[in-house]
C-alpha cells in the first residue's frame, strides 16, 4: 500500500464571537484538511488548526510522503522530523505529524476494514463523553460569506446566536446546549470578566444544574497566583477541576499547595518535554490531551500511560473544529483506558463541516463508529466551498487580539489581568 | 474475527548449567506457549516464562477469551485484570497479559496480512541488534531426555558446552559465540564469583575485543553499595553500562552519585508502578524492557516513550526462551524509536525450539520478518515433545538455588554477598 497523492486544503469555518482571555474569536476559524490517497484507491483524512504557516509546512511534506506505506508511521514521523525538524518549531511539527498520522490511520482502517479504534488497541468504552463548552459571547453565529454545510438537525437554533455576557446568559446557554446535545458536564471558558463575575457564573450553573453536574472553570492563565488562590478556595466543592487559572508549572504547583481543587492544564504542560517538570513539581492533577498538539493518536495513548503511571488524571482539550477532528477525538478517546473525564469540544459552535454525515451527540456522548477508518466521508463540495471562504475571509492566522480590537478599539492582551 | 480455541502448553527446554547470583540454571528451562485459534482458521502464538503457576493462570483465562475479537486488546486486558486481578499477583498478571497480547498480535497480523511490527507503528530499523550474553558455567549443554528440535545450522558446536569459570573461559566463550552469531556487544552475567574476578573478566574481554566493543556487567544486585562504588570506579571507561550491581532504587541512586558509569536495571525498576520512584530518585540511566514482565508489546512501547520523555535509555532484558519470544522481541524492538542498545537474548544457549524455522542472527542482528504476524510457525511435533519433557523433567517452577545445591550441597542464595 502506497501513498499516491496528498491534498492539503486550508478552510475557514464560520465561528461565533466567543470571548476568551486572548480576545475574541474572529468570524472564521481556520483549519487545514489533509487528504492522502493510496494506490488501492482509498483515501484518508486528517484535520488540524489551520492558517497559512501550517498549510505551508504540510505542503512541504508531500515529497516525503508520496510512495510511503501509511502503516509505516514511525518511519514517516522520523522522515518528517528529519526533513522539517531543523526549521519548524516543535509545536508546528506536532501539528504536522498529527494531521498526517490521523490520515494514515484512516487509510489503514479502511485498508483492513476496521475502525481506527481497533488499530489503537480497541474500544475501552462504546461511547465517548463530552462536556458542554460554555463561552461568554457577543450576539451572532459568526461568518458572513454564507456557506452552510453542516446537517443542522442537531442544531440548537437561535440559542447558538444569543449573547451571553453575564451569569444569566451563561446559564441560559448551558441549558440550551445541554437540551440539544445532552451534555452532563459543563465547562466555562473564563478569563474574560473580573473573577468575581466568573465565579458568580459558576455558582449560578451549580444552582441551575445541581451538585451532581461536574463543573469546570478555565481562566486561561490570566489570573495571578493570589487571585487564583482566593477564588479557588471559594470554588472548593463547586468545581470538578480548576483549569489553568495561572501560567507556568511553578505557579500551578504553588496553587496546588493552597487549594484542594484538582488543577488541570493544557497551557502549563503541553508537550512531552514539559512532563518531567510537571511530575517533579506536582504542578497539575489532570492533563488535557489534544492529539493535534501532542503529535497524534499514538502520542495521546502515550500521554495516557504517563498520566496513569504518575497518578494523574487525563481529560481532552479542543479548539474550533469540524467533523474529522471530532471523529479522531472519539476514536482515540474510546481507546484510552485512562481517560477519566468528559472531553472538551467546540463542535456545537460550528455549523459548517467537511464531512457528509457528522457524528452525532446522544446524551452528551458520541458512539464510536464501527465503519472502517475514522467513519466519516469527505464532502468535497463543502470542502471546496470552505476553502473558498478561506481565500476570501481575509484571515490567514488566528489572532483573537485583533478580532477583539474590532469590537473594542485599543484592547490589548495581558498575560496576567487580574 | 473471534477466538474459538485457546491452547496452553507448558514446555521444558534443555538449558545449560549457567551460573548466576541466584544459583544455577536447572537442566531444563520452563516456558509456557499460548496458541489462540480464530474462527477464520488462523492461529496466533505467545510465549512466557513457564511453570505450573503461570500455566494454571493462563488456563483460567480461556473462558474469558473464547468469543473475543483479538483486535480488542484493551477490552481483553481489562477483562483479565478484572477477572484475575483480585487473586493474581501483578507480576503473574503482566505475564498472562503479555502471552495473550502477543498471540493476539500474531493473529491480527495474519488477519490483515502484515507483520506484527506494522501494527506497532512500523519499523524504525530493518534489523534488531542483540548482545552476546556470556555466563560463567559448568561443562554441558543441559537437558538429558534427548529431544533436539532446533535447526542447528547456526549452532556454535562444542563451545556451547564448554566450562567457563574464569576470565579465560569467558573470553573463549565470547569469541565462540561472536564467531557463530556476529554479536558486537558483550554482556557478562556476574554475581557469581568475587567482584575482583568478574572485573578481571571484563578487562580481559576489553583486551580481547578492543575498546570499540560495548561491554556490560550484571552482578544481579548481589553487591553492596560500597563494593559497587569501588569496582564501578575501576570499570569507568570500560563498561557501556553497569547493570543492577545493587538492589533497590535508593541504592542505585546513591551509586549513581558516586560513579560516572550509566546504571541500567531490570531488577530495581521492573513495572510502571516503579517508574515514579525511578524518576524522582534518578536511580537509573537505562531501563531494560521485557515485554513478558511489563505486560506486552504495547506496554513496551509505552515504556519506551517514558524513557524518552525522561531522558532515560532503553535496552532489553531476556530469560531462556525459544523462537516465539525471540520473534516478539524483534518486532517490538524494531518498532521502538527509543531503543538505544543491543538487546539481551539467551537464545544461543537453547538448541530446542517450537518454531519450524527460527529467526537467524546475521552480524549479531535479526532482520525483522516481513511475513504476516510474528513470522514464525509452530512446529507441533516439537511442541508436543517439549511438553513431554516438561511432564517428565521433574521441574514445575524455576528454582536456581535448588539446582545449585545439586552441585554444591548447602549452597544458599544471599541477597547481598559481596
Amino acid at each position: 500500500m502506497k501513498i499516491l497523492e496528498m491534498h492539503v486544503t486550508p478552510i475557514a469555518i464560520s465561528d461565533p464571537p466567543l470571548l476568551n482571555a486572548a480576545g475574541l474569536h474572529a468570524p472564521y476559524a481556520l483549519r487545514t484538511i489533509v487528504e492522502l490517497v493510496s494506490d488501492d484507491g482509498l483515501y484518508g483524512v486528517g484535520e488540524v488548526p489551520g492558517g497559512a504557516s501550517i498549510t505551508a509546512w504540510l505542503e512541504q511534506c508531500r515529497s516525503h510522503l508520496l510512495g510511503q506505506d501509511p502503516f509505516q508511521l514511525n518511519a514517516i514521523a522520523e522522515t518528517l522530523k528529519t526533513r522539517l525538524g531543523g526549521r519548524i518549531n516543535p509545536r508546528h511539527l506536532a501539528l504536522v505529524q498529527s494531521a498526517i498520522e490521523v490520515a494514515c490511520f484512516d487509510l489503514m482502517g479502511k485498508a483492513v476494514n476496521r475502525p481506527v479504534v481497533d488499530l489503537l488497541g480497541g474500544k475501552t468504552r462504546d461511547q465517548v463523553d463530552f462536556a458542554a463548552y460554555l463561552f461568554y459571547k457577543y450576539e451572532g453565529v459568526g461568518g458572513a460569506l454564507g456557506f452552510k454545510t453542516r446537517d443542522n438537525a442537531q442544531g440548537w437554533g437561535a440559542a447558538r446566536g444569543a449573547e451571553a455576557l453575564d451569569a444569566k446568559g451563561i446559564v441560559d446557554q448551558a441549558k440550551a446546549m445541554c437540551e440539544a446535545y445532552g451534555f452532563k458536564s459543563l465547562k466555562l471558558k473564563g478569563g474574560v470578566f473580573p473573577p468575581e463575575e466568573e465565579v458568580e457564573a459558576m455558582f449560578a450553573l451549580s444552582d441551575a444544574f445541581g451538585p451532581d453536574t461536574p463543573l469546570r472553570l478555565d481562566p486561561n492563565a490570566i489570573w495571578s497566583l493570589e487571585t487564583s488562590i482566593t477564588w479557588g478556595k471559594r470554588l472548593e466543592g463547586v468545581l470538578e477541576y480548576y483549569e489553568d487559572p495561572v501560567r507556568t508549572q511553578e505557579a500551578m504547583a504553588e496553587l496546588a499547595k493552597n487549594v484542594s481543587l484538582p488543577l488541570a492544564t493544557n497551557m502549563c504542560t503541553t508537550s512531552f518535554a514539559d512532563i518531567p517538570g510537571a511530575m517533579k513539581l506536582g504542578s497539575e492533577a489532570i492533563i488535557l490531551s489534544d492529539h493535534h498538539y501532542w503529535g497524534g493518536l499514538r502520542a495521546t495513548l502515550d500521554l495516557g500511560r504517563i498520566c496513569q503511571t504518575f497518578g494523574r488524571g487525563l481529560s481532552m482539550h479542543s479548539n474550533s473544529h469540524v467533523g474529522i477532528s471530532l471523529a479522531a477525538m472519539v476514536h482515540v478517546g474510546a481507546a484510552l483506558p485512562y481517560l477519566s473525564y468528559a472531553c472538551d469540544t467546540h463542535y456545537p459552535w460550528q455549523y459548517e463541516d467537511v464531512v457528509t454525515k457528522p457524528l452525532e451527540f446522544i446524551d452528551g456522548a458520541i458512539k464510536v463508529p464501527d465503519s472502517p477508518g475514522l467513519g466519516v466521508e469527505l464532502d468535497r463540495d463543502s470542502l471546496a466551498a470552505l476553502h473558498e471562504t478561506y481565500k476570501n475571509c481575509g484571515l490567514d492566522e488566528r489572532n483573537d487580539e485583533l478580532a477583539m480590537q474590532v469590537k473594542q478599539p485599543g484592547w490589548r492582551f495581558a498575560a496576567t489581568r487580574w
